[in-house]
C-alpha cells in the first residue's frame, strides 16, 4: 500500500447528499445502517468518492490478468522497454495445488504427488534460466531492451501502480477472491488471489463497516 | 473542496516505475523536469495516481455540463425525487454579458444594454418566483416531490459531490475555462467557468509543478 | 432506434476466444447454453463487443437520470446554448401515480384522486407557459440564449443521441425498471422507465438469448 | 477486422442534435466542413456512436501494450488458463531495427550489424523452443495448464477481440503510429505499430473525413 485516502464517513456524506442535501453534518449520524443500506440495494456512486493506491510486485501473468480491470482503475508498470529487467521470477510455493480437475469455468486444484512437484521444481528453475541467459546475452550484444525481452517468460516479475476506488476495488474483490460468502463463485487463479488478499486487508482497515457490509450482501459490488 | 489526496512527488514516482522500477527513491529526485517532460510528450497516466473531491453548489445547467464528463469523474448529487428542494436561483451578476454574437462554437459575449439588463433582472425574479409556487402548491396538496418538480427551472441550485483524478481534472479545465494560454480555444458558458476557476485554484495549490507544466504547455490534458 | 450492431453469435465468438482460440468456427455452435453460463458467473466482457445507438426524446429530468451512466455510454445532447429550444413539456399522462408513500429508498405510487389529478392539470399548464413566455420574451429582447434558458423548467422536452453496448445497457435496465424477476429491487421514477422499455424491446429483438439470460438471471448485469 | 458499424454521416448527426435537434436530416447536409471543425475544436463526443470489433493476433508483449488502453476499450482474449496454447512466436522479421539508441522517451532505432542479426536469429530459436519444450513436458506430466504456462516468454502469440469507438481508436492510434503529420511525437515499439496501421487502414476506409481530419489536425484525439 502506498496511500489511501478512503473511510466509511465520506461514503455517508455523498450518500445523504442525496436525500439530506449540502448542510447535512453527516460526519456526526451513524453510517453503519445506511451504507448496509447503500450495499443492498446496489446505490454504488457513494463508494467512488476516495481513492487507494498500490505499488504491486507480481508476475508478469498476474499483472495481465489485473490489468483487465479498467472501470475506475489506474495503473503505471514497470517497462522492459525503458529499463533493464532484473531476473526475479515466480516459482509456486510448496503449498500450491499444481494438477486442474474438472471443466473451464469451474476447475478445481489439487495439490499433485511428489514427482509432479519435482518436475516443477526442476523445469521451473530450468526454463526461467535459460530464458534469462539469452536475454542478458543479446543485451551484452548491443541488442535493444525491447527486442531481447521477448523471450522472457510471464513468471517474472514486474511492479506496477495500481490506483482504484472502493466501488472499483469491490469489483476486483468480487472476481479476485474465493471464499463461502459469495453469493457467485469465481475461479481466479491463486497467484492473482493473494494479490487480492493483501488489498483487501488495507480495505477492511480503511473501511470497515463498507467491507462488513460488502461481506455481508454475498461479496458482490454495488 | 472537500476532501484531496494529490501531490506533485506521487506523479513523479508513478512515472519512474516505468525506468526505475520499484526500488526507486523517488521522494528525493527533482520532480518538475520530469513533470514537464510527461506533459509535454502526454504521458498521462502517472497523472491519475490521486484525487480530488469537491462539494459543487451550482445551478442544474451548470451541473448538467459538468456531468458531462464521465471519464474519471464520480458524482453524487441532491435529489429532487427523495427531498424538497429549497427555492434558491441562480441569477446573472450585474457584471455578466447578457448578449451573444458570432456564430456557433465561436460566440463572443458583450454587456448587453441597461433595459437587458433590467427584463434579465424583472423576468428571473418572475419566472423563478411563479414557479417555485407552484411547485410548493403542488407538495402542499399531496403531490409527490418527483413530479412536482418538473416545473423548476434549470436555473435552481442543487449539490453535488465531484471527485476526479487530475488527469480528469485537467481535461476538464481544458475545456471549461478561456485562457490565453490555451492552445485550442473554448467557448465555456460562464457559470461552468466560475466553478473550474475555483477547482483550479485547488489543483494549483496541491500540484503546483503540475498545474504550471499544464498551463505551460497549452492546456491540454496530457 | 437509430442503429445498432449487436447479436448473440459475436457474444459467443468473445467468449470462446478464450476456450477454443481464434480459429473457431463459433457460428456454427449453439450460443444459448453458453450466453446463459456466462451470465449465471458473471462474465460480463463478451457482451461488449457491439453497439446500440437511440435518440431519445424525454423531458430534462429524465436526460438527467440517464447521462448518470457513465461508463460504457456515450451522448450528445440537443443545446440550449447554440438553439432556440421548442416549447415542448411534459405532463404526466392520466395514469401516472401522483402521489408517494413510504420513505426513501423504497417509495410506492398512487393514483391521487381527483382533485389532485385536477390541480396537477392546472398548475403544469400554468407554470409551463409563463416560464416559456419569459424565455421568449428575453430572447425577443436580444438576450443570450444560454442565459434566457435558466428560466425553462426541467419538464421541457431535449433529444439526445445515447450509445452503449449490451453490458451496459443492462446495468442500465437493472436499475431503470421495475420487474417481478429482478433480484434486486429498482425504484425508478416512472418517466425513465418508459424510455427503458423502449431500449428493452430493441435489445429482446436482437439479442434473444442474451435478453432471456438477463431475465433469468435476475436481471443483473454481468 | 471483425465488424464495424461506423461512418462519416453518424458523427455529423450527432453533432448536429446540439445545434439543429432532433428533426435534422442530417443525412442530406455536407458533413465535411463540419468534422474539420469538430477534430479542430475537440468536441470529441459525436465520434463515440460507432464501434469497430478486431480480431488482434499478436504476441502477449504487444497486446500488454493495447490493453492499457481501458477509456473506450472492451477485450476478450484467449487465455493460458482455459486451453493449451500453440507453440506460435513471434520473431523480429529481417528489416526489424535491433539496436536502440538515444535515451528515454526518445529512442531511435538502427539495423544492427549482421552478427547482431544472427544472434537474435539463433538465441529466439533457442529460447522459445526450450520454453515451449518444457511448457509441453508439464503438461504431459499433467501439471495445470495455468501453471505450466508460466515458463512461455511474452513472445508467444495469443488472439484477442478489442472493440472501440472512433475517439477511443484515434487516441490509440495517436500513441502507437509514428508519423511526421503527427503534432506530438510518440515512440511506440514498432510490433504494436504494425497492429495500429492495420487498425488504421479499416478506419480510413470507413470514416474517410473523420479519418483525413484526424491527419490534418495533428493527429491528435479530439
Amino acid at each position: 500500500m502506498v496511500n489511501l485516502s478512503a473511510n466509511d464517513v465520506m461514503v455517508a456524506k455523498a450518500a445523504r447528499v442525496s436525500t439530506i442535501g449540502k448542510r447535512s453534518a453527516a460526519d456526526d449520524l451513524p453510517t453503519e445502517g445506511l451504507i448496509n443500506f447503500l450495499m443492498r440495494d446496489r446505490h454504488g456512486s457513494p463508494f467512488e468518492h476516495n481513492h487507494f493506491t498500490f505499488l504491486v510486485e507480481a508476475p508478469i501473468f498476474v499483472a495481465r490478468e489485473h490489468m483487465r480491470h479498467r472501470a475506475g482503475w489506474s495503473y503505471n508498470e514497470e517497462s522492459g522497454r525503458y529499463k533493464e529487467l532484473e531476473g526475479v521470477f515466480y516459482k509456486p510455493a510448496p503449498e500450491r495445488n499444481l494438477v486442474q480437475v474438472g471443466k473451464a469455468g469451474a476447475y478445481r486444484f489439487e495439490p499433485g504427488n511428489e514427482a509432479q512437484r519435482h518436475v516443477v521444481e526442476r523445469d521451473f528453475y530450468s526454463a526461467y534460466a535459460w530464458a534469462f541467459q539469452h536475454y542478458t546475452g543479446m543485451l551484452n550484444r548491443g541488442i535493444a531492451r525491447e527486442v531481447a525481452r521477448m523471450v522472457l517468460p510471464v513468471g517474472i516479475f514486474t511492479s506496477y501502480y495500481a490506483t482504484c476506488n472502493a466501488r472499483s476495488l469491490m469489483h476486483f474483490l468480487s472476481l479476485r477472491t474465493i471464499s463461502e460468502d459469495a453469493q457467485c463463485p469465481s475461479f481466479p487463479q491463486r497467484e492473482i488471489e493473494m494479490v487480492a488478499e493483501a488489498m483487501e486487508r488495507e480495505f477492511r482497515e480503511s473501511m470497515p463497516y463498507t467491507h462488513a457490509a460488502f461481506v455481508k450482501h454475498g461479496r458482490v459490488a454495488p
